[in-house]
């Protein structure tokens, strides 16, 4: 963690660490609140004893889109990135509420626009927009989607679940999301559904374990396992070659001279899942995967390594030596 | 609703009209949604039937704080105007997320200093954070506050509620927020509390009645009231003389050359609540107030005019006459 003086900006991180203390509560239905996992888990009122999860996202111009992208593409980037909480911590979408500051001078269409982008992508996901505000500001045009949902059969599912031996999966293919999918992110809402919905199945049978931890891809696979793996006391060792990299990655390669797998362990934005399962279930999962029952149309699943006891991060190469696995990725700095 | 041309700026009135419509889901979870009122309302699991009440609100600097202002100001700012529309609601705050747009080159502390500002305002009014999001952006400092809450026995209480004979109540005192309301909300939980309780408990007896619209006032007395009627379908006389004005709105009054009751109808952010009731429920409830078991420290309620069958607004001058209350306030536009 930098230090803050005046000679370093300030890093999103060194103040993140100081809020789970901060927001610290007496109140007994945060079930899972301020600190590292994508959604926050509180306890509703009914005798069922209900959860719901939570999560919020800031979306601003010049930071997570451009101001020549669409209204539409901002809403639909804006309401998809934030399911995409919702799906790595295993929980369905119910629910959203968002707020649009709009700049002043932008075309008269713009706010309509953006609604309607919000409105295809909700239905798209079966979510309910059942709020927001609207305002406007001579500084840039800024957006926040709040998401509410119910936990999976077997969720929710946190950072903090990983245990040594777990195979390390992702879904989707990383890397080079400023191409394109920065702006069209794909939440894995009905991959983590049938994740947990065969392993919630295969757990009644008591075969193959539970998924362990799951989040999202958003700052980089490198960043985002090693807090992964923080939160589960642990570390992973990952095969670069197993590693499932996008054609972007490979574009962006080009124009770099970076290697494909390093854009796919440091370009922010894959809006993949990252998650730990048992072996067993994993071989189990996969081979329903690969059989005539899979549901159509699923983004791939790939197993890229192994939980360790370990805290080390290691990346095995394709000659079969091993480096430590740099923590690179995006963090907001100001 | 304003035609969209090269003339004319776009109001944020003209994009909300279309949103219920647009927004408008099948979903039979959603028992308030996106439209007037100041929080939606959904059913959440559980045999009890539980329902929470959410709202979202945004804050840009520029528009809602000056780049003067400080991080605890603003954030306080933030987290109790928001509370304020759960009190608009009738509805008990249990949680909030908070995202905050950081300007590049912001002090290192700003965020920090933010986030105790947060979490102060969470505490004084039984508040769990449980989540956000920070980001960082060239443009300017945006926050966008979401809390969620419980019905109030009696309650959710909807902007729709108003009958013709109702008595016509704020809270507190009007007009002149710029002059330091309009950072320091004060929203209104205990006070509408006191009264859902008060009717609550006489509502078993049979005796008063319920009350029954009920909104805060953020964009002026007027617009608002005007908003209320609408979707009451009804009208409202208001007596010139009760309204209560704050030291504020005279002061304002001074400067401006405008009447305090000027400012007391039109000026935003004054942060207290409309409420409409049964007269014999005001009767009841101004005598609780005035006697031995009324809470200590609760804001005034003042009775400042009555709920007509007749679609129009109008005030009653000092001298007796009568003349139409002009539906003046803040609308955002760009």
């Amino acid at each position: 963690m930098s230090g803050n003086d005046s000679k370093h900006p300030v890093r999103e991180n060194d103040v993140l660490a100081v809020l789970p203390e901060l927001f610290r509560t007496g109140d007994s239905s945060v079930i899972v609140g301020c600190g590292p996992d994508d959604c926050a888990h509180v306890a509703v009122g009914g005798c069922e004893g209900g959860r719901l999860a939570f999560s919020t996202d800031a979306f601003a111009e010049g930071s997570h889109f451009l101001p020549e992208d669409s209204p539409k593409a901002v809403a639909r980037k804006s309401l998809l990135a934030s399911l995409s909480d919702l799906a790595a911590s295993a929980c369905r979408p119910r629910w959203a509420l968002v707020s649009l500051c709009v700049k002043k001078g932008a075309p008269g269409s713009w706010a309509a626009e953006f609604a309607g982008g919000i409105a295809e992508a909700a239905r798209e996901y079966g979510v309910s927009i059942i709020g927001g505000d609207l305002i406007s500001s001579g500084m840039g045009t800024f957006v926040s989607v709040t998401v509410a949902g119910d936990p999976l059969p077997g969720g929710p599912l946190l950072r903090s679940g990983g245990r040594a031996g777990d195979a390390v999966v992702v879904t989707g293919e990383l890397g080079g999301s400023i191409r394109g999918k920065h702006l069209a992110p794909r939440p894995r809402t009905r991959e983590i559904a049938a994740l947990m919905e065969f392993a919630h199945i295969s757990g009644v049978r008591g075969q193959y374990g539970s998924p362990g931890a799951a989040m999202d891809i958003s700052d980089g696979l490198a960043l985002d396992l090693s807090r992964l793996c923080r939160e589960s006391g642990a570390g992973a060792v990952i095969e670069e070659r197993a590693i499932p990299l996008s054609d972007a990655a490979k574009a962006s390669a080009r124009e770099s001279g970076r290697s494909p797998v390093a854009h796919a362990l440091s370009d922010g934005e894959d809006f993949e899942l990252l998650l730990t399962m048992p072996r067993r279930l994993w071989d189990a999962f996969a081979a329903f995967l690969a059989g005539p029952e899979a549901p159509d149309g699923l983004a791939r699943f790939t197993r890229i390594g192994i939980v360790t006891e370990s805290p080390a991060l290691l990346l095995t190469r394709p000659d079969g030596s091993v480096c430590p696995l740099g923590a690179e990725g995006y963090q907001h700095q100001w």
